[in-house]
């Protein structure tokens, strides 16, 4: 079944140790994209401004998305400039411009708000709800936020997420929101404010996923990465992979949890191997079948 | 087949936000022994004061040690006081008092020379070194250290390790030794001085795997563990659940050592939900078992 991400399309700017790289075609939708599309039709719902490269809607394109909901408004598209040190496990942000996003009120036909499998990539609450009242009939929605929204719209964000299937947050997100430092203890509250299912991604050391209603916990590592060139959207691939598989199998057992687990977190591998979506563009199902064997490899006995 | 541990037998004291406790039964070869025992005959080579209460002697004999190699020494046994803050993944180091352990040369017999299964758990690496050149067909020989001997006998680790055939470190040391910021390029680093095998313990994010001859990566997320009560000594715990099932099991390949590397994350696991040693002396095979099957369950598809 084909799925429908709401986030943003941007334009990065990114140093790392590795190098930089100027306005990059980024944004969560956009990493979302890449990796989801391995396992079924993506619909994006986006905005960009008057100045975002055509060659990039036709690189989108071409890697079979449905932009029929991807908005073009006079003005800037949102633009992102940042930073990596060190181990690159953070990101300072130098910059950030809004541009169009500041005034987007997703729009989608008819055809898609029949879409059963949403995401509500990182964006404003504001506009993830938005976009989540227009749809049918929902019946596996993922939410991703972050920091500056948890402190600035905590109360919506909450209120947001008594209709949301599956948050998907990282770790100092999900201790923030949570207000616990131990992930489980925080997995538990966050189901509290209403999700079924909580997935924490843990960067470099994999991902912790609670399911409220059977208690399961899975825990995977990280697929071992020697060369980290830059982690942008390196959580967005994660959660394209994960809800591309589950949107595809069309069921969401337990089974289907852990391979979707395993599919996001070597999806996420290939991310943070080279710039932007350098690596993920080019990636075919079968690529991620074969780095799935060796992911299993280090740790099934 | 048995095995030798070479470490340090303490009396810790240890605050937490859970409570505090004074002069806990502790120490590196204490707490690896607490794990090491559900496989196999464990013989402990340490050095206590005369101030060691003999409730204790008692207590590790119980356990089944072959206490022989214990030493007895006049003056005081080595203490460490310590707390833990917060999420209690780094321990603040209040005072250490070496006492006997500053004189420390480790003794034993005949018999326990032909033992083919070594760890030398933290202690002085000229301590490790001292009792290293004792054994007459050393098979499998682990060792583990902590930064302070890495920051002040740098020289001698690193010598040592060509004798060493797993090295244990956790990542803060293994960074620090390697000079490697990334854990893959540090264990690769570490097996260039020497050992065939690199285990490095990211605490509540699990352990890395590398074996140089292979190029094997294993990883394993840490057992999910919702209250941590007191981490004091599991490292230990998880190097003895480690070097215990390899010491029975008799064979280093693939498969055993990812079995190895499951049962001591479930054994650390045990050791951080009480103090001290309070749950680990406690556990029989079968807990172990159990827990094994339930973490495989964390992640196996």
């Amino acid at each position: 079944m084909s799925i429908i991400v709401l986030g943003t399309v941007a334009l990065d700017s990114v140093k790392t140790p590795f190098g930089r790289r100027k306005a990059l075609l980024g944004g969560s939708a956009a990493h979302f994209s890449m990796a989801a599309r391995l396992f079924t039709r993506v619909n994006l719902v986006a905005i960009v401004g008057s100045d975002f490269p055509r060659k990039h809607i036709a690189f989108l394109r071409n890697k079979g998305l449905n932009l029929s909901s991807l908005t073009m408004d006079k003005g800037k598209t949102f633009r992102w400039e940042g930073e990596y040190k060190g181990d690159l496990n953070s990101a300072l942000t130098l910059n950030t411009e809004l541009g169009v996003l500041s005034v987007f009120k997703p729009q989608v036909s008819e055809q898609q708000r029949r879409i059963e499998n949403i995401f509500l990539a990182n964006v404003d609450p504001d506009i993830q709800e938005h976009l989540l009242r227009k749809m049918h009939s929902p019946t596996l929605v993922g939410l991703d936020s972050m920091n500056y929204w948890i402190n600035t719209k905590r109360k919506e964000l909450i209120k947001l997420l008594k209709h949301i299937d599956i948050y998907v947050a990282n770790d100092q997100e999900a201790k923030d929101l949570s207000q616990e430092g131990n992930l489980i203890k925080a997995a538990k509250r966050l189901c509290s404010f209403g999700p079924k299912m909580v997935l924490i991604k843990k960067g470099e050391h994999g991902v912790l996923f609670y399911a409220k209603s059977s208690g399961f916990i899975f825990s995977l590592p990280a697929y071992p990465v020697e060369k980290v060139i830059d982690p942008t959207g390196a959580g967005d691939t994660f959660a394209g992979g994960f809800m591309g598989y589950l949107a595809k199998s069309a069921k969401v057992n337990s089974l289907a949890i852990k391979k979707a687990l395993a599919y996001g977190t070597v999806a996420a591998s290939f991310n943070v191997e080279d710039f932007g979506l350098s690596k993920t563009s080019k990636l075919t199902p079968q690529d991620l079948e074969r780095r799935l064997v060796k992911f299993r490899d280090c740790f099934s006995f």
